[in-house]
């Protein structure tokens, strides 16, 4: 797969969840306003990455993409709530995302609060009501208790928590790590794991996947505050400089640029050491982690 | 089983749902705050009407009660979630809840909406988690999905919305009935759902036990209309006369107080009705219709 064929590969996966969105949200029967505030933000882009890394995890193991449709939906309403309700005026307080006006800032505060709280039920819903032959109730009920391990008090609520009462002070290299794997990483990691769940991973290499997913989230993490320092406001679509603003603690102020550089290229060598050890057919994975490593949004 | 009889099991089934607390919030692996802030609601006492129901019905099927533990558990962590996240300031604005202030006046407003988040989210963790031989993968996936759609957009999240959406304006009956119905009957039915679904109850009683909840859930709206111009605000220890003052459309304002007794009775006997005709031990359900009918607080 070379570059130009990656690029089609991640339009692709792009397409093939966001053609699922329709059914999830405009079909509900539901408060009219609910429900546009809901879509507004599920269909506002964003890379998809998630959804990729499910899909990918699947294809590392022969499988159809389609066995992880469900969940790759069901993840992507998740992240969704989570930016809807980080915006909120009593917590970040963002106005724009995505070059787009925030959720509260079109729909109200009270309305913002509910439609990620809709978003999180829901996603449940679609997880469990997973349709397809080779998937089990068994299967999706892992799921279930994965992605609410993941997404909850121990898992990406904790990490917003420890991020909140992190801001202006000067964190350690230990805490930056709890708050980016809680906050970030465990989603990203549920993705990897979710993949293999629905392909019947044997349990070694579902460890080795799981370390591989660790060493990505992180590795995700620094690129992102990388790009707050040296990245494109117009690529990122979105202001660079705002962690320095903040005073927020990030890997190039606790380490310097180039030993945070370092760190990134040690994470997805680490990741991609894993994927070797895994014994799959990695290619697409591999790919990933080399966007991620590179990305410029 | 006399009044004094069901009092104490009243006080049997609060004390077996607030025993499992501990395990389920203090456990967790997550900042001391957010632990602290998910207790604080989730401990701040209440009926437990919802784990009632859940326990009743298994009753109803001669099952023990131990196996809707983790559904009553998972119906109070929303139940606790949609009372912080209503009483915030950008929805109906309450300083105090049962007496004591609301948990974003002691933990702020960001940790309260976190610490909703995190109950929400955990609900389905403990509700898939359930561990108990009589209860299937396949049962704990119709619970989930049961669960979130009765707590989501189509549900009790709809219900919030169009309850915001009609404050201060004139409704209709109907309109009335469709806020209830979502906002606090679905969760009700719910219960007497999982009660059934655990009970492996078959088709036809599942029937008479939905129309039986739908019922009791408007008795129990109706009832809470009658206390806030009726009641005693030390036995329902908050204030009465909130719902007239902020020009709420209620069953009293719509109907005229009498009338509004008289649906009242109507549901209750209409509830009891749907008892008697599914054909199981339905004593304690009958209890509960009475005393929800009769109830002070």
């Amino acid at each position: 797969m070379n570059d130009g064929e990656f690029q089609a590969y991640l339009a692709e996966v792009k397409g093939k969840v966001e053609k699922e969105f329709p059914a999830i949200v405009s079909g509900l029967s539901s408060p009219k306003t609910l429900i546009e505030s809901m879509n507004y933000s599920l269909t506002a882009g964003g890379k998809r990455i998630r959804p990729l890394l499910i899909f990918a995890t699947l294809r590392a193991f022969g499988k159809e993409e389609e066995i992880g449709i469900p969940a790759a939906c069901a993840v992507e309403m998740i992240h969704t709530y989570s930016l809807i309700h980080d915006d909120l005026p009593s917590m970040d307080d963002d106005d724009l995302r995505r070059g787009k006006p925030t959720n509260h800032k079109v729909f109200g505060e009270a309305m913002a609060i509910l439609a990620g709280d809709a978003l999180l039920t829901n996603s449940f819903q679609v997880l469990a009501q997973a349709r397809h032959p080779d998937v089990s109730d068994s299967m999706k009920l892992r799921l279930v208790i994965e992605l609410s391990k993941a997404a909850g008090a121990e898992g990406m609520v904790g990490g917003q928590v420890a991020d909140m009462e992190g801001e202006q002070k000067k964190l350690s290299l230990e805490e930056l790590e709890y708050i980016h794997k809680n906050k970030t990483g465990k989603l990203l990691s549920f993705c990897v794991k979710a993949g293999a769940i629905l392909a019947d991973a044997p349990e070694a290499q579902m460890e080795q996947l799981s370390e591989f997913s660790t060493h990505l989230g992180l590795a995700f993490q620094i690129r992102d505050d990388i790009l707050d320092i040296e990245g494109n406001e117009e690529q990122l679509g979105k202001p660079v400089g705002s962690d320095t603003e903040n005073e927020k603690t990030t890997y190039p102020a606790l380490l310097g640029m180039e030993a945070a550089k370092e760190k990134l290229r040690f994470h997805i060598e680490k990741a991609k050491q894993c994927l070797r050890n895994a014994n799959i057919q990695h290619e697409i994975l591999e790919k990933i982690c080399t966007y991620i490593e590179k990305r410029n949004s």
